[in-house]
């Protein structure tokens, strides 16, 4: 669909932009940028400046690789974060979703993907070396791969085990089973094996 | 949902008002900030550029009320346009959507909404008196409402017919009617009567 309005070429522009934000198409990139000049005062003119901010400050933490406005990250440089324990994630994303969770006080490192050789994502492309030396510089007692249960987030995990092997480190990974909160009936076969595997006293 | 990261109250902030655009909530608000970050280059420093130009250039046309970085905007400004006809919709997106249809090389009214004394919105409130005194300027010879075919859209074009009774001036509607490429088994049959009623030869 085209993006193509009457409103001259800087309209034009602010809308193919904000189609390439995720989760907006050109329709919905259209309905965003008439949403923002019509709230100009309330909405746009504080965007406009937010994104002037994050271009200026923000980056990426050169310990563990997320993103933040302060390097080393606001999580790297808390002392009260247990260091010896290092929850391995593939994206910022997944980082934010688990310190939502809240369920554990450690330390993070973003891998940044997955192994994909059929995208040509190489080890070289992730942030595995990082890790590694991490682990090296000592005082890690404990590696959870916090990966997605997908072909390539089980791929990596098996990766970056491997690459750990020689380090007095334990590896570990989250457990499979049913979802807090999941009705059985829509669990796949996959799931529901795993969860009875795991089954645990009641 | 929450749209808390670690990340700083900078990232927090862009978080929160890209959450505000229409078909953005809190998840999807941190997904497109995550991809705004890691694609800063190519896409957070042009869009915050747009966004400020936009700041900058875009307004309201007097005329018409469409938005467009000149007043008069480029539709009124253009001699090559047929000014007897005025072409009223209640959105700019409905302009736009007009627009690229390219049926019409017609000027255009935008009423900014429709009549709704629940969210107490009256004939002050749109861009109505600006169509009156439109037409009252003369050289109007046909006025197309193209309002939405709901209950406010209706209630608006008879309301906006009142008040151009006195001028003479054609007052027009869309047809009703089978869409392009509709499948008649998905249509309501309010549509299906319409479509009826206004048969034509074959």
């Amino acid at each position: 669909m085209s993006t193509k309005t009457t409103a001259g070429p800087e309209i034009e522009r602010l809308i193919q932009l904000l189609a390439k934000l995720p989760g907006l198409g050109p329709r919905s990139a259209r309905r965003a940028a008439l949403h923002l000049i019509k709230k100009k005062e309330q909405l746009l003119v504080p965007l406009a400046e937010a994104m002037d901010v994050a271009v200026e400050k923000v980056g990426i933490c050169s310990t563990c690789g997320t993103v933040d406005t302060s390097d080393p990250c606001t999580i790297c440089s808390d002392p009260r974060r247990d260091a010896s324990t290092i929850l391995v994630v593939e994206d910022v994303a997944d980082l934010w979703a688990l310190e939502r969770a809240a369920a554990l006080n450690c330390r993070y490192h973003v891998l940044g993907g997955t192994l994909s050789p059929l995208d040509g994502i190489g080890p070289d492309d992730l942030n595995i070396g990082g890790l590694v030396d991490r682990v090296q510089a000592g005082g890690v007692s404990e590696v959870i791969l916090a990966v997605n249960a997908t072909v390539e987030g089980q791929t990596t995990a098996h990766f970056v085990t491997d690459r750990l092997a020689g380090f007095d480190v334990r590896v570990t990974k989250l457990a499979h089973g049913v979802p807090v909160g999941g009705e059985l009936d829509y669990l796949d076969e996959g799931t529901l094996t795993q969860a009875l595997k795991a089954r645990t006293a009641f």
